[in-house]
């Protein structure tokens, strides 16, 4: 890092980092609420995963406007400069993490306490403990300007994939198997289809943060593995 | 507007204003042409959409670029700030407009030429009328400067709810009537789905072309209408 000569620049940079913290936090609980909301069909608990949404959105607003006012007044270059991009990128994605978890959260009403959901709550619990991981893990990462770990848990977004593909066949199993499934399965494949996004938005993280740390870009990103958009499973 | 002492800060926000312009003719190219790919099974045009997304995240990554170089290098106060930061926003609203054409588009093999299709491409083609009309428009009206036109455009986006909600109930009855269906519209519901979040994507924009051109924030959002994650229609 280059020294500055205003010191007060490295304390503000220190509150925006703050901020991207907070967001992670609120982040990785919004998306364990409304998944458990789902499963659970806690209706009570979708709304706190609501109301937290309009927190994270006022989080996003502060850090912008800080992280912009930050480079007018002090005109940062290179390592500075990136920092404070890298965090509006960051901020950004965390902030749709936050409108995917809220999504999944409007959902449970509509998904009601019906037959397929029981059934599936394994696969969706379980696509969420790995996205629960990324979550977590690339702001614990980036915090701990650990490099090699966010390449890592980049490349994990594949087992996400593969997940989504596989909850993706079975609710479509379910349909065919009793059309009074199809309608809470059609919001449970939008659910998944949000988790398989939130993972999406880890890696567009785990890629910012890596460049905030390094100066360099991650290389270019494996091509997308989510096979439901190339072939669909016979009907 | 300010006036500069520096006077080729205006030629860069004008490049910075042409690209948003040649993103958005690209956008609305992208959304006609992944829908048309759709309802047609054209895959060599769907192909097409792919290749041009590339093209958009090149012209954002510019636009990015420039954007925060500009900041960085002129310190920008009030209104020149608000047009960088806000062009940095609609640039990032685009490319999300163009990922979501990219995904209608990778679906079209899925899909294929099942009956489904053929009987609800007037409701897609319906709705994509009313998207492209939004995408093309907020575009206009900001080179225009007309800022009542993008705060009524703002809440056209209602009509595209209703319409989403819409197709959405007709695909299930699709899937309910036979269960051969139930593939093919599922990836049309994700399409569909995607049609109404390009809609909230050009809200985005709109609001911040608002802001860009009068300082002024549009009053907060209307209640978003998309009923289908509040009540699903009985199985």
């Amino acid at each position: 890092m280059s020294e500055h000569t205003v010191s007060s620049f490295d304390e503000e940079l220190k509150q925006i980092d703050t901020l991207i913290r907070d967001m992670g936090a609120l982040a990785a609980t919004m998306v364990a609420d409304a998944t458990r909301a789902l499963t659970h069909s806690d209706t009570a608990l979708a709304q706190r995963v609501v109301s937290d949404d309009a927190v994270m959105d006022a989080h996003q607003r502060e850090l912008d406007t800080r992280a912009i006012t930050l480079i007018a007044k002090r005109q940062p270059m290179a390592d500075d400069l990136r920092s404070s991009v890298g965090a509006i990128r960051m901020a950004g994605d965390l902030e749709r993490i936050g409108d995917l978890a809220k999504n999944i959260a409007k959902r449970v009403g509509a998904v009601g306490e019906g037959a397929a959901p029981r059934v599936l709550s394994h696969s969706i619990e379980s696509m969420t403990d790995l996205v629960l991981g990324q979550v977590s893990g690339v702001i614990e990462d980036y915090v701990a300007g650990d490099a090699p770990a966010l390449a890592q848990l980049r490349d994990d977004d594949e087992c996400i994939d593969e997940k989504y593909t596989s909850v993706f066949r079975e609710l479509l199993t379910y349909m065919m198997e009793d059309p009074r499934n199809i309608s809470a399965c059609t919001h449970l494949l939008f659910c998944a289809k949000n988790l398989e996004r939130i993972g999406d938005h880890v890696t567009n993280i785990a890629e910012n943060a890596y460049y905030v740390l390094t100066g360099q870009q991650l290389p270019p990103n494996r091509p997308k593995l989510d096979e439901t958009t190339v072939s669909a499973p016979a009907a």
